[in-house]
């Protein structure tokens, strides 16, 4: 993802939690915030240590260093490689990816040009003038986006908006769906409800170019002819490359020894909704006790000769000159 | 305690603790009020539920009653008693207890009746005037026992007020020592220095009445003729009768199974410092961990039948209801 917060900002930044231990409510957004400026203090001032909008596609043990070398070498998607001495995999329920649409002709390696699943709101500054344009969804992430495609026909010159949803009811804030509603009243966008089932492709080009859905409605089949898709189904996670990383896995999550939440890996820790051991919540304050212990069991593993002391921020001097108190 | 919020609020109430996670900076007791506030719709308006200001002194099982009944039978000092399903224990460092001078004759188990331990400043109105009160200490308790009592001079007609400890130097916070040594300087307050050695007791009446310390000075041993003595040396944390539960015990900490937090008594839980288990680490955070994960495991044990759903503070309407959101 594009920032830090995972699934808290990825999956309710504005829905209030009322279950972090010392914070009666608070917002996914808020509470990630909160977190990285907890943590500021402790992380290099330029922010290189922060690697953003990337997924971890290998992870390989480096047999010829032992633990506590740089035994372990990652690269991302982004081709960002790193040699790592140890490994803490927060990865949630997975990488996020954008839902798609599961019919036949889009679900291909090679994806119609004119198909968008761009993270968020990214290129929304297309010049869509002129252009009809089709978005699918009936949630948050689909009315936003019909949202700024209106405000945009302002600026950019108008396109035709259509929004695409498989029933006349919608799961947004209730804001943000008076105002899609006041656009379709309006008549600047155009409410089709159906389902996808099939899809019309021009492949006389270099790449395929989309150039109809065939839609499933309450009257029967229906074309609806496009220029531009836009799938705007949420979010889902999935595992991803983590599976071949060679971590015991139990129903798709990493088994870790509590104490330590080392997997089955030495040197690899697993912390957060992406791990299971008996008794295992998925809850944020459990988190924060698997990444505290992991920590310290990194720490351990790395410096075996050095004793680990549990320092407190109410008495640890060395800890307030860490926190820039002294 | 008289209040709730354990070592946060008896040891550090003012001081700023940093590694509450989401919670970038708070104190001991504003830690202590959230969690309060945070609880409170989960816990009968009246505050029936909560008993403070006595210590649990016996745990008996009862064999009569399986797993889930009315099997645990408890007995405070107040005289409460309780009989329970399951028991949580949270004890922390153990009971905190004041700490007593280690001199023959002051703790034998019939104290002398101007001999005062009491809690906090309970019982500072006594009418003290025109006698000599001895406070012992250099902390906090000690040096805030001494400006109650020389503004209560005002109220209720002067007392004499010495301050006993061994050295000329406080441990405690600025404007309070501020202010005591003001006191001292103004003659409102005399400082001694000297560590008491031994007693005079007066025990011809039917309770033993102290009339001097004997002290170690830098000068040798000087008498120190009183009325009163007032110990304030702080409070220390105290097992206490925990050890007598039958409870499996490591280090004078409580063993569990970090799965459930159950001890070796099937139904007894322990969460917090007490307890320990491989890789625990005295953190405020673990203990919510733990607490979280006690709670879940006595809730499956008291219910074997009724399947346990995780819920959501974010989703879940059964927690909004609770909550009073909806």
């Amino acid at each position: 993802l594009p920032e830090p917060g995972g699934q808290c900002v990825a999956l309710y930044p504005d829905k209030p939690i009322y279950d972090v231990p010392g914070i009666p409510v608070c917002t996914g957004r808020e509470l990630a915030a909160q977190l990285l400026a907890q943590a500021r203090p402790f992380v290099p001032a330029d922010g290189s240590t922060l690697h953003l909008n990337q997924q971890v596609m290998s992870l390989a043990v480096d047999d010829a260093h032992p633990l506590g070398k740089h035994r372990f070498h990652l690269k991302s998607g982004a081709g960002t490689e790193f040699m790592a001495r140890c490994v803490i995999v927060s990865a949630g329920a997975g990488a996020f990816v954008h839902k798609a649409l599961a019919i036949p002709g889009l679900d291909t390696a090679q994806a119609p040009a004119n198909l968008h699943h761009q993270l968020l709101n990214a290129n929304i500054a297309a010049p869509w003038a002129g252009q009809h344009l089709v978005v699918a969804g009936g949630g948050d992430e689909a009315l936003q986006t019909v949202l700024d495609l209106a405000n945009a026909n302002i600026t950019q010159g108008p396109a035709r908006l259509t929004l695409l949803h498989r029933r006349d009811q919608f799961q947004a804030e209730a804001s943000l769906e008076a105002a899609v509603r006041g656009l379709i009243s309006s008549g600047q966008v155009q409410l089709v409800l159906g389902v996808p089932q099939a899809c019309e492709l021009d492949t006389s080009g270099t790449q395929p170019v989309l150039r109809a859905l065939t839609l499933s409605t309450a009257d029967g089949a229906a074309p609806l002819m496009l220029d531009h898709l836009l799938v705007r189904l949420g979010m889902s996670p999935k595992l991803g490359p983590l599976s071949e990383w060679g971590l015991a896995l139990e129903r798709k999550q990493v088994s870790v020894n509590p104490s330590t939440f080392e997997s089955s890996v030495p040197g690899i820790y697993a912390v957060g909704d992406i791990n299971t051991y008996p008794g295992k919540k998925r809850l944020l304050l459990c988190g924060f006790h698997e990444a505290t212990l992991a920590a310290h069991a990194a720490s351990l593993a790395l410096h075996p000769e050095t004793p680990q002391h549990l320092l407190y921020t109410t008495t640890s001097p060395l800890l307030h000159q860490r926190l820039g108190l002294i």
